[in-house]
């Protein structure tokens, strides 16, 4: 069955599935969503849904509160484009990256946060953030209330791109997590599928505050 | 009467009683509220009402902001499935806490908070959480503005269910409470309605944040 | 001119003038905007509209960001009710104190918070909050960006109506002033109409909040 | 092309260019989000857009979330008022320092921002804020993750007007910022056009924020 993808002024440009549709109208509402958790204001930040085979990815460097669904990009598993939205926009330069949780955890959506709460993680721990003992643990597939979290942190690089060997290999050395911290810079975060992958990031976010909030107070966190 | 319980996506689901409806519809609006207060964040906290000897609960694990009304359970006074949602949705663990309330406290609703302020409260203090001469204690039922307002904080386990026995026993031993704090998890809070367990659940995170607040500025809160 | 006064249901409620339901309504979509802005929750709060000599107030102990324009009560300006609501809702305790500003200041609309703000200075000054040489102060009518601001903090009652008194002495004693804080309460504000009354409510809270983050940094008010 | 302009109460107001009503209706859109982030309470803040020769400005001194497509002021190149809304409506005292950063820098729109995290920068910091080594300082246009961001900060003076001077020489003294804070007052920030000065407007905000929070934290900023 094949529907109509509006832009966001409601003019008909390209036909496409209805599943299709659907899994854009999402990534455009997400993105709206995560830029007022202050996850992806100034461009930052972003969603992406893999639906089937085919991988739905925001473009590069434009207002991620303000996608319309023919915006995206369309990729295979292996990272070729299957579609442009053209009008000059330009892939994520988080493609490798998303495409590496793809690969190797399986993932069905990967997100992409410059929240400040993650941002100060990277700054109060070393090589890896860790938290124990929280209940909002429990929303984290794999762990329980009374287990220790622990993301690894890696170091930014200049071009996000060159950032892809060592999440690959950050993600490779710690297999019970979903999430790989990337210093001064964010977070990238994964689930099986959206929703999956949204709570995840809700969880990881609030224990990143929380953490934070700890060592305001003067709380010790056992770390 | 009966009336049309619609899915989210407009389709009609169930006949049920316009009171039901209405019940249904307003569980998912404050569900909505609570995650935009930070309170139901990564599938966490809600809100169960019961209406006549009819109780209405949410399901597990799922998005909080963004429930139907045909997704929820409703039970009778004593804990026993009327009707289920069915599509593989599971019954809250907090059920059986929820039931506490209902039945010491003859509450007309019960609501569950994950928010960071209540966690930090739980940080911050032992056995209870108490502020004084505060006007917004005025919101608590049985509160003046020079009392002092006393919330235990029971230890949190690693099943939600076994939550309950101690969480029994802190409602019993603090008749004047309309909330219980659970350590590193959240705060369970109720009224003799849900416009009541809103306002108490209010009054509580203005408190737990205003004491934060003091203990950050260095001023003595009296505890 | 009669035009109708609906209830939120949308259901015909009272005729009235035209210029009555738009202050109506005005009056709730203000109250849902405090709320938002955590000026108004658990009840707290709320604002009151003076229209020519009829003074509308909104009913107390009620979730001020759910008000229907037929909830609220009318009084002349010497505080005699002129209409109730009726459904049992009662007048807000704050009455006298709001009947204060409209008398002593020909106030055309009066505002309260239990914003933590508020509540944060008069925990961190004692006689008076003061501050300056701070940009916002020019959005306080008959002050500039070099002056010093000051707010008179008066002590909490155990009865609302009892601040009566002392606000009124403190209005009289601080001529310059557009509100008076209340110890571990929150802050009266006006303004000639209900536009200024907002800009000072914003113009006073940002002070409020900049003060106590330049105590958090320890950056030197001057006070 | 003429299209109607309308009031916010959809009164047809006047004829004008489609674009023009475009532009009008943009900038009322962003100054309610602006308003939404903090950065225009009490009247403050605001955002000028230029289309052509032409330059939109809203009025002074009136809530900036309630601005309607009519209520702006268009100027040409050099400042002089095309067209006024009338009303009693005065053009905003920033109107020569917006001009400044159209004329030297070439700017397309120009926003400036009453913002906590400016002011808080401006007291952290004394004749210039800096920051190195975040991701965000990629969506400022020049920089890289590993630069050093600096924005001049010049003094506030008592009227708005008297700024322009200082203003242009910070502009002209410092060639890679697109912005300029103004002590204990907040930020002006522009870019090529309303996408580009919303994105560098954000992303110095959120330095601006995590900067302050470096502090906090008791964490080195190198600065």
């Amino acid at each position: 069955m094949k529907t109509i993808i509006k832009d966001c002024h409601g003019k008909e440009q390209a036909n496409s599935s209805a599943s299709s549709v659907k899994t854009r109208e999402l990534i455009c509402e997400l993105c709206r969503h995560f830029y007022d958790l202050g996850w992806a204001s100034g461009t930052g930040g972003g969603i992406s849904i893999k639906e089937g085979s085919r991988i739905y990815m925001a473009p590069s460097s434009v207002p991620k509160e303000r996608l319309c669904p023919v915006d995206m990009f369309t990729l295979d598993e292996d990272g070729r484009v299957l579609s442009e939205p053209g009008g000059g926009l330009k892939l994520s330069q988080c493609a490798p990256l998303f495409l590496h949780a793809y690969k190797i955890r399986n993932a069905g959506a990967v997100l992409h946060s410059h929240s400040i709460n993650a941002v100060t993680a990277t700054l109060l721990f070393d090589k890896a953030f860790r938290i124990k003992n929280m209940e909002m643990q429990k929303g984290l597939t794999g762990y329980g209330a009374f287990d220790t979290v622990e993301v690894p942190i890696i170091e930014n690089t200049a071009l996000e791109c060159d950032l892809a060997d060592s999440l690959g290999e950050a993600i490779r050395n710690h297999p019970k997590s979903h999430a790989v911290l990337v210093r001064r810079h964010g977070v990238y975060v994964w689930g099986k599928d959206w929703q999956e992958a949204k709570t995840h990031a809700e969880c990881y976010d609030y224990l990143f505050e929380v953490s934070a909030r700890m060592k305001q107070l003067g709380i010790d966190t056992g770390f």
